[in-house]
């Protein structure tokens, strides 16, 4: 398996653009990663600086400067938290957020960085050759928002909204650097053993890349997408555990084989290059994962997902390769997808059956999502982007069933019993 | 405190009709109440009997007449449960479920009637009330289906779909007789020290009469309600705890101070017959209970709320002349409300407004509402009646937020910080 990876050579001078919002909706100015080999910096530079972290006083080594976009206020957003506190005070060592500011400031993000850096710089690069490629399809550019939190990390919320192909479409990349309490890592503990279960809080980082495309044409299906790399730290500051999450899964309102077997087709051509065992396990398991328990139905036609792969599955780069070819997957996966059915003719009956599945995507995010719940329950969660997820419209009609024979009925029948696509 | 209720002078002979459903619902027979002191039985008698019940073998001495509708077949329906398992197997005792049924062949439903039959016979009789008043106001009938549950008790569920004046009105009531595992118990021994801790699971009843409104016009709020009388039985099939729990809130899209005032006052004036300090403290239940934590905001301008109402807080009698006054006040509280609402003028904004406002009140059943959470997963539960909750549509718009000084902006005012109406 080839250990060095695309991720850096993908790197390309920035190219997102800061939009004005809709109604209400101030302009945020938003964190740019710069070409590879440079620090990450943050564009703004000129606004001005909130209150400095609370225990900023316990750490003289690192002042405001060091700290990454450590009091950029935010008019109108919330922060996104997805743990309860600041970062574990340690007045002798360095939090990680502070090491990787530092390293990134000192050195750029290399192939010698930290998989944190290199999880982040490959996220927000994909990030972009997405919007890039959707906004080409729709014809209608994204509304960028970007955000930072005090305690370390931030993200780029990239929506496309009303648009001439996507009724809503989400491509979100956050990096969070928090800390878990202790009921936390007891439940990561069952998959993790490397977490020490003897102590109040510990140091995490998570770097993500997130979407969910849900087009106006009841033909072209929507589409979910999730990378994550997830890290904790003990007290000296060092790498305690790691693991890799995510998957790529595929809903449509009406059922078109050929679209679904292109799609398994191409995914399953990542996983092949690196484990022949991974598609069918990961099929399996979204299969599984994503349904509707409560009606017995699968959300959609399923792709794959994973969760807490670390080294007990493979070595750190063989995973980070890995999840870039999945992610390096997606585009070609879908795009052909869509392209064939964003213009095809379709009834008002088509669009009332889409608002109805609609409905059942909602029931799903809302009600069996870990991430959503997670995110939900978390104190000062950013609501909009989690929720980002969801529809713009969805429809509730009490014992609806599609009438026998119909393409409705193919497509619940195929949600009732997964098929295998290749 | 008057201990004679009016529950069973309200029985009147049934107005229940049977319609035939939208396309693919077939047509169900339902549970119709006879009136006062007369047996309440199963109308569709002349239906194929189906499977007996598992250990029916074990108690000789009730056949299958003696059994509440056990058998009829439901083409199309799955079975309501909110527990997981038959009622415990005891070869000498009779289920509370078989007691009850011979009670209500032998002597009917009266004031020395277990307060599970009572319970049962008031809100069937109050169900019919609120149908018939509904439909005068909104000139289309509701839609009637009714289920039995093979392990006792079983529902009648009336809907009104694609109203003149309601979009999505469902009036439901559901009795069920089944098993608690050892789990539910000890959760539910925080508030009930009468369970006993010692035993793998205990027969339960509970009987409750569920309604959620949610009319067309942005201009008229949607109201839900729900009263509920829920009783475990020790071993010998005796009452081992009971208790009440219910409330009724409204959730306006445009407020109108005098709703919120006329709601507020009719339902602390059914209060303040019992306790005055029943309205301030059920007021703040409900504002706490009804909340998108999540979004900083109450689900509407709520109304009251509670739950656990037993014998450490008034006897039997005094708390169901209570639940049954709150429930007499629900017409008076709403009726004048939709009626100076529902032919109001709006405009398509003020339309798209009330569509968002639907996916909130969608975010709260489905994420927070402890009810909902608890049906969805109970095996066998019946999805279509817990989902009835849900509005027809709506709406979610990535970073909306209302414009300054606008009625929306002064409707999340209140949202964000609950006011005292009376």
């Amino acid at each position: 398996m080839a250990s060095v990876r695309p991720s850096l050579r993908l790197l390309k001078p920035p190219f997102f653009r800061s939009n004005y919002g809709p109604r209400g909706l101030l302009r945020v100015d938003f964190f740019t990663p710069q070409s590879a080999g440079r620090t990450v910096r943050q564009m703004s530079d000129g606004l001005p600086k909130g209150p400095k972290l609370g225990n900023a006083g316990k750490r003289p080594v690192f002042g405001a400067k060091a700290r990454l976009a450590v009091g950029i206020p935010f008019v109108g957003l919330l922060v996104y938290s997805m743990a309860t506190g600041e970062p574990p005070a340690k007045a002798d060592t360095l939090t990680i957020a502070e090491k990787d500011t530092l390293a990134k400031r000192e050195s750029g993000v290399t192939e010698q960085s930290p998989m944190r850096l290199r999880m982040e710089a490959f996220i927000k690069q994909y990030q972009k050759e997405i919007v890039a490629a959707l906004e080409k399809v729709d014809g209608k550019p994204f509304l960028v928002d970007s955000w930072d939190r005090p305690e370390g990390g931030g993200g780029i919320t990239c929506v496309l909204q009303d648009g001439n192909v996507f009724e809503k479409a989400g491509v979100l990349t956050s990096v969070v650097y928090g800390s878990l309490p202790r009921a936390a890592i007891a439940k990561m503990r069952v998959n993790h053993k490397a977490l020490d279960p003897d102590v109040d809080s510990l140091e995490f980082f998570v770097a993500g890349l997130s979407m969910v495309l849900h087009p106006s044409n009841p033909m072209a299906p929507t589409v979910h997408l999730n990378y994550r790399y997830f890290e904790t730290a003990d007290e000296a500051g060092n790498t305690s555990a790691w693991w890799y999450g995510g998957g790529c899964d595929l809903t449509p309102c009406y059922l078109f084989d050929e679209d679904a077997i292109h799609f398994h087709n191409t995914i399953k051509s990542a996983c092949d290059k690196h484990d022949k065992a991974y598609y069918p396990r990961f099929k399996k398991w979204c299969d599984e994962y994503f349904s509707n328990t409560h009606r017995g139905e699968t959300r959609g036609v399923g792709g794959i997902f994973f969760d807490d792969l670390d080294e007990t599955e493979k070595d750190q780069e063989q995973l980070f390769a890995f999840v870039q070819d999945c992610l390096g997957a997606f585009l070609p996966s879908y795009l052909p997808i869509v392209n064939r059915r964003k213009d095809m003719p379709f009834t008002e009956h088509e669009k009332q059956w889409q608002q109805l599945r609609r409905g059942r995507y909602v029931e799903f995010n809302l009600v069996h999502d870990r991430g959503t719940a997670f995110g939900l329950n978390a104190p000062g969660a950013r609501v909009e982007s989690i929720l980002m997820s969801l529809p713009l419209t969805a429809r509730w009609q009490y014992m609806h069933s599609p009438v026998k024979g119909t393409r409705e009925e193919k497509l619940l029948d195929v949600l009732k019993s997964p098929k295998e696509w290749v």
